[in-house]
């Protein structure tokens, strides 16, 4: 078969004439209550799969099918029809939601996808990640219509997103030549605001440890043995008030060394970013802040690796008074990572530097109960720069390059299993109210996502040809 | 009436003779399952109150009466008959008793006391406290037959003690005048072993509070706010860990302002105590211990003040890891106190030392929740020495003088209503169960008891005459 390909404009006007279609799949999907951390919901599950797969198929892509996880099954199809030498994208989504509850907030039932004339689509599921990933599989079809894309595509749609991606890692491994991309998109987070478009070039890691001091055999009684016994309670907060110095920095030995130094240009691209520190201490609920010394609060948060307890425990912890000196106390404390920390050696520098300062008459342990690698991308990379262009095009403005604190651990696993970095060009809204009830995605973000999509492949091919 | 005086040979021989008796009241106070916490046995409590009013009246006290609290009643009685001039002795027990639970350990039922032939009788509250009290009513009643006692007796017999004496200190504010005595005698405790007496000199008290942490007004995402928000959780650990140097030496600015030097002849004293830091070490399962530098194990759990975090709590405690900056992180925090700290004062240090140290950005707030005076009795205070004679010729051998870590409050409420210090003198062993299943006392003990009793009275007597 000979490759032919649309022309943007075409394809441009096809997604136009489609838009009817692409909101009549956005009900049909919204309609299937696809909640993974649920068991009576995984035959709904299966059918949120089943429905892409036809809908997939419907949009002119082949090979559309379920790979089977052991759990909720993947979906994978692809359109590898582009001219000779044209890259390939990989498009991930997920298909599963989070449950609705609590039921009785929501203004319309979470499952009966609902426009009350606001421009918004209202169901579970609505921006995280359905209407998303929707955007992609319209506009490949609009391409599709016009005589095909410039590139190659493959989606792989994922149903366990919601209860930790389980088997994502297995499954990406198993099928990986199936896979092959030369990179990523995902469109799973938000814009700054409806006028500023953005892109997320950068994702925290983390290793996440347990702490566990233990030192008499048993709960003792304070009257009893207090005073001369090595309290489990007092040595775990002298080891956690030795975790950081007084200006924020994190004292665990060698805990800086890999941390990609932030360049000049880099740190005037960061104040770019419309963030305003007065509306992060407004939405954290703190009279000041406090951070590493030197960074700003944006890099702070996005830009440099950080340490938090998370919880801490040990005793007595009801009402009132009990006079008892505790045998155990534990702590769980994560670390965010940046580009280039690897949590496994982190990890292990936490857990030497920890054990190091247990007191004589406690023993400490440290166990890693969790972790995964930052990612950094570089903004001048040709992926990045299409994605950059086709939204400006798209919104009239410029798109700014965030820093994200947290973490998307599926970007780690691109990275690992196919050695693909990933674009995120997310088209939510701060206020879609994901995980929570009436979440909902803007049907105007929803079609210039799919012109954003649609010009994305247009520019990708041209920055690699 | 004249006052007439048993001899004491007469009245040891009539408790002899009396002995079997005094069984059978033991047998007929055990069979009363005055179990004070649980409300469907309030009925079962005010039984055991009528019937020690009946067994004092019988032994030949006067005035034998319940005292109303609002809770279980009070049973007071007095012999107050003595020559003139002789000092009057207050007699503390409390016949409530602790519940039986877990039932299936028993060997025997908790209320029906057995004696199969080892020297002991097993039951609930047999050595706490109803066996201890009886051996006071015993010799009194001994003494009553021979003539009459050297001084004069009163007893105040509670019903509460097990579930926190809520009416106890109002009861003795409301009697006082009747109440008034020129000492204390509670045997409510134990002997260091069946052949070594001792007397409990000392007590320590207690300042308890409870510090919480309050940052960010809710729990936020560790991803999105870790690193640029103050942790209360870090915050609370800082904290904890400025209470203490590295020598064990309490921090809080005046805390040992008030605290009653150790003499040389007081911790000669002390080390005449059989204690065993191997057994302690055993006891407590720790390898090693740690205290105050420049004391020793004995000294530091007795005679020297000491703090304790007791709980401690904050953020994520569950299963596996949520990435949680808490909003709040609190603390228990007891402390233990010696001659002559006030509980007022040194909770008022404690709250202005820890809220001093509360990092910016963070609130810190101090919530003094129970408070105990600690008491030291001289132990050549003639109650005292008396004390020591009747052990010695009742045992064959000097009892020790020893130093309780804990706290028994109402030898404050007595202190702080009555003015009068106490003595305890216990005749349990370390071995009788308390607030365990297989509860016992032992009936050598019993016997023997009852025979302290009765020299004390005449000890006390010469040692005031």
């Amino acid at each position: 078969m000979t490759a032919t390909t649309a022309s943007l404009e075409s394809a441009l006007e096809r997604a136009r004439v489609q838009s009817a279609e692409a909101e009549r799949w956005l009900d049909e999907l919204l309609e299937i209550p696809s909640v993974s951390t649920l068991p009576e919901h995984a035959e709904d599950c299966r059918t949120a799969a089943r429905w892409l797969v036809d809908c997939l198929t419907g949009a002119g892509l082949e090979r559309a099918q379920l790979l089977e996880t052991g759990g909720h099954p993947c979906v994978y199809a692809e359109w590898c029809n582009a001219p000779a030498g044209a890259p390939t994208v990989l498009v991930y989504g997920h298909y599963d939601v989070q449950p609705p509850d609590p039921l009785d907030e929501w203004t319309t039932p979470p499952f009966t996808p609902t426009r009350p004339g606001d421009g918004n689509v209202y169901a579970r599921g609505a921006a995280d990640d359905k209407g998303q990933l929707l955007v992609h599989i319209a506009s490949v079809a609009a391409c599709i219509a016009e005589g095909g894309l410039p590139v190659n595509v493959k989606f792989l749609l994922e149903g366990e997103e919601e209860s930790g991606s389980e088997h994502l890692a297995a499954c990406i491994r198993a099928h990986s030549d199936m896979l092959a991309a030369d990179v990523c998109v995902i469109s799973d987070s938000h814009m700054l605001s409806a006028d500023q478009p953005s892109i997320v070039s950068s994702l925290r890691g983390m290793a996440y440890c347990e702490v566990t001091v233990t030192g008499p055999s048993h709960d003792l009684h304070s009257g009893t043995f207090g005073g001369a016994v090595r309290n489990p309670a007092e040595a775990l907060a002298n080891i956690i008030a030795q975790l950081k110095d007084d200006e924020g920095r994190i004292r665990i030995p060698g805990f800086y060394d890999d941390v990609a130094p932030l360049h000049d240009d880099q740190r005037a691209e960061l104040a770019r970013v419309p963030f305003s520190d007065d509306d992060f201490k407004r939405d954290a609920g703190v009279s000041e802040t406090f951070g590493e010394a030197g960074y700003t609060v944006y890099e702070q948060v996005g830009a440099r690796p950080t340490l938090e307890v998370n919880g801490m425990h040990g005793g007595y912890i009801g009402e009132g008074a009990k006079t008892v000196l505790p045998a155990r106390a534990s702590a769980k404390i994560s670390m965010r990572l940046v580009a280039n920390q690897d949590w496994n050696d982190i990890s292990e520098k936490f857990k030497r530097y920890v054990t190091s300062l247990a007191p004589s008459g406690t023993t400490v342990s440290v166990q890693a109960l969790h972790g995964g690698q930052p990612s950094l991308v570089d903004t001048h990379d040709p992926a990045m720069g299409a994605a950059r262009r086709a939204m400006a095009a798209t919104w009239g403005c410029d798109p700014v390059f965030t820093r994200e604190g947290g973490s998307i651990p599926v970007v780690a696993d691109f990275q690992d299993e196919l050695g693909i970095s990933t674009v995120l060009m997310g088209f939510g809204l701060p206020d879609d109210r994901l995980h929570s009830p009436n979440e909902k995605f803007s049907l105007r973000q929803y079609h210039l996502g799919i012109a954003t999509s649609t010009r994305f492949w247009f520019e990708y091919a041209n920055a690699r040809s």
